[in-house]
């Protein structure tokens, strides 16, 4: 069951249905997003997997949960299903701080990084998900820019957001869920921004390539492509990160191609090896995942490298680099 | 090599490009869409597949076409790939009439179907394929409506487009490429239409429900979740159907189902054992294409019925809808 | 940790095994198969994932263990992996009895079932799996064959097991594993059986219809194709079941085609529903998974219906197959 | 159509049958296997998917050739699939031979390579492909280890054949297709020989661990695991390799792994990355098909390297096996 609170309710009032929900011998996980406060419920439910019963929770409790004041909507998740379970992760409400983006981006600079991405619209598979800081993060990345002279790159999730983010970003990104959102390629075809164009995550090589035709078709001739692992059968890891996609699309195509291991694999273990074998078949450029403390980030933590894990990587990515004959820019 | 011409270049200009290609011992094949005309180029072409050549036209050539006043610009595609012979069919100018869409209307209802589906706008592949007819598209499908009857329901790509389709459509349909673009689903969330969310090519069961979910929470409650086959190794067919999802869903939430057999297979031979299959298995409707003549239709000809095949249809849906205990609603 | 028994240990081997284990606070779980008798061993394992331990056991522990008389080896399973945990079920040494095969038998032939499948060999993903009865399975299956009139069809795994096979059952069954097992494919070519070919599970339709080809070029022309399920991305089922195969077969070969839900979805709900819709796009025969007790099964319980289930299958079954214009064959 | 011939026609046998075909207007592509001939028939072909027509050629000419006395039967196709005209490549009779493969061993040899691999029994999607050579092929490939001080892996497809082949070979291959065949599992597991696991097309890493499981469970320790690609939607490559299977196995287990970059993608031009990239992976060796004239190879002849490419290939190798810090075994 999920408590979806009023949009401006307060602090007070999510106070009062966690002890209501106490009263009645739940639990309730508060998460604050940005525009409200969901409170997860958990607790007194039936054995596991238990057919016909709604989450093991009275409906009628339900129903005065709604009539609350500042309750909007009470959420009945069925079971065997357990969407609310499994989906909303009822963690702590942390920012994700400038201090924590200053850090990482002063240490990945000093390792020879000179792009820095970070996400101010994000997608989250769910609705009760953290969605990103909207404009107060795309400000906090041009700080970032000018501190330490990085170029930026983020994510435009939305044709309308377009001129705003080109106001803060160096470059553009269209993510693996938008490969074919063809409105927001038009509209970013219309800028002169490089656009990373993330592979969707089932996207044939045809496909994709049709996708950067919308950008170039629209006059922006600037389109890098990003494998980023596409989705198979195999469950140990988060996709599959397609290492053949790098030489394909230099016989294929004139246009740059960078990998993703983070998002190509999801797991920090594996970040490394992907990013050596995305070297030696002739990748353009690296998009790792670095957080000062990935346990505590708010999404993509189990993916994210350490900065003393990027530290030992970089040595080892100027060591294949250059058994393959090319060399690394770093500024 | 695919010429893009300038947006307001009129029938002469094109004739103007055709005869110069001619001349040169090419032939051209314009398509003209809302916005533009292009023209594909066949012609001089080495055996296919001869790995070096750029389409066996002489690069100079590009260049010469490129300084045509009413030339926006040439794109060459360079073979293995073949980009443009795959993609770009070059297809004789039929605009998708008015006609076409009542004599199909017309012949539909009588055999009792309540809802019209209608492409205004159209999410195509190639940035050089039929993108739909926008607005006029609308005003026929509302014509549509009041003449015989029926509900109508349109895609809606983009978050600013929701208003204007909602204007004109009964029920919304989010495709399978926009399952993911939650910008769209909060949108429409926030409308009180009915809205069909299309399974994504690659979507599992849980963030199909998902996405359903961002349009809940947004207050709209009317989803109807649509099954429109999945991507797998499986050549043969375009999609794989997922029967399986329709008794799964209904295990798993209160909303209705509804299957689409032409998409979900790509070909008309299978539309009719699939509609079969999908209300055996529990479908709440089916979302059948009906072409008066497929094999002229600018876009998904090979899964459409004609006119008699849906006839044929209509009486066997009838007999497995009532084998299974339940009854068709006609009207 | 797996402790392997040597091949002709007695029951008291195995319990000095495991009084040696609960002296160290571990818990033992032996699971006795045709050859040999494997001891499952649990507990003292640190918080779930930890790095680097070796499932939480002392080393020493192991050595200790493997220098008893009884004992051929110990297998150490890593963790993260947790081969053991994950795909060692240890269960009690419940033989699928002759009481089970007959009960089961009788009833579904009382429903009109008139084929009866029994595994005497068994393919298991896990060496430590049950792997079936062998011949004293197959004489199981004869007797309840001439005590209820049904015909036999069982699973061949290996050419030189075809002579035995043919001894006793009916109809000769190729597992999925094994579509492409091309000396098995020849060998029962050179049968007069007819052959039931599981499509393989990723096969595609081309690559089966060659598998089939193989059979039919060996001289014996009863292959019956039977569709079970491709492995897709999709986690809620164990396959996903392409019912699009049955028209699609139908329109490619003049070859029977059936259709096994309980393998196609590995979920017991689907079953139903799955049925009737194979019945609906066309299917020749249905091959459903029976047990008086599914919860006890010792492998594929979740997949199996019980037998009031089944009952309650076949009216709808005739239902839907009526109303296609078919009959059930019944005797 | 495809005319079978009896097993023990000769030369004169299939000419009358050519006549014969040549008198009616078709034309007849004779591919002689180790057991049989069997002629394809082409021609007298409708336009290209007529349906219900059987391959444009009249039936009783079906029926009359299958009268002649030294005609064994005639498999009719039918069109739409095409079965014959797409799998049955017509190729001359050119036996593999004894040349090529001194020629390809003493190349590879001097560049480095240390084992040999070469198909005697060889798996073929159609029974009218090429099945190897059998025991002649042991033989010469056991000349070849002789001459040039190499070891030799081959595959061994079937139980009866495992005493055969540990005869000549040093390694046993299990092939794709195999990776779930038990009782040859359990075979190669009684065996001191090394073994090459092939990972099954669709297999997770855990079922493939499992099925290495299998023969170390059998007492046989050698076993060495062989990423070779994995089936996915995508179309251009015959496979996706999956290079994070190398990391992954490391992590998991501590048996050696090797890549087949030929198989992994099936295109030649796809080797050298995907070499380079699996060595920076991780990888523990390299399995590359080479041929001294790949278009004239009777099988995979499009993902075999030259010798030439062969050489330039090593020395690229060598740097970045170099460069992750390991060293080549040339010896």
């Amino acid at each position: 069951m999920i408590v979806v609170m009023k949009a401006h309710c307060d602090a007070k009032d999510v106070e009062r249905v966690l002890t209501f929900l106490e009263n009645h011998g739940l639990s309730g996980h508060p998460s604050s997003g940005v525009e409200r406060t969901v409170i997860g419920v958990l607790g007194g439910v039936g054995p596991s997997g238990t057919p016909g019963s709604i989450g093991g929770i009275n409906p009628s409790l339900g129903e005065a949960l709604e009539s609350l004041p500042s309750v909007e909507s009470v959420l009945r998740v069925s079971k065997p299903y357990k969407l609310a379970s499994r989906e909303f992760h009822p963690e702590d409400t942390t920012v994700e701080s400038e201090k924590q983006l200053m850090t990482t981006a002063s240490a990945v600079r000093s390792e020879g990084a000179v792009i820095l991405r970070g996400g101010a619209f994000k997608p989250s598979t769910s609705p009760y998900g953290f969605r990103g800081m909207g404009e107060q993060g795309l400000k906090l990345l041009s700080k970032a820019r000018s501190e330490f002279g990085m170029a930026v790159i983020t994510e435009v999730m939305t044709p309308t957001d377009v001129d705003l983010v080109c106001e803060y970003a160096d470059i553009l990104q269209i993510g693996t869920r938008n490969m074919q959102n063809y409105m927001l390629l038009d509209e970013v075809g219309r800028t002169n921004k490089p656009v990373v164009l993330k592979r969707g995550m089932s996207a044939t090589i045809e496909e994709w390539l049709l996708a950067a035709e919308y950008i170039l078709a629209g006059g922006n001739r600037n389109v890098i492509l990003c494998e980023r692992g596409i989705r198979t059968f195999e469950k140990v890891t988060r996709n599959t990160m397609d290492i053949s996609a790098i030489p394909l699309i230099k016989h294929l195509s004139h246009l740059p191609i960078i990998s993703d291991p983070s998002q190509g694999t999801g797991r920090r273990d594996l970040v490394t090896p992907m990013s050596l074998a995305s070297i030696a078949a002739g990748t353009d450029g690296l998009l790792i995942e670095v957080h000062p403390n990935p346990d505590e980030a708010l999404k993509d933590g189990a993916q994210s490298l350490t900065i003393q894990q990027f530290q030992a990587l970089m040595p080892q990515i100027q060591s294949v680099v250059h058994a393959i004959g090319r060399a690394v820019v770093t500024k």
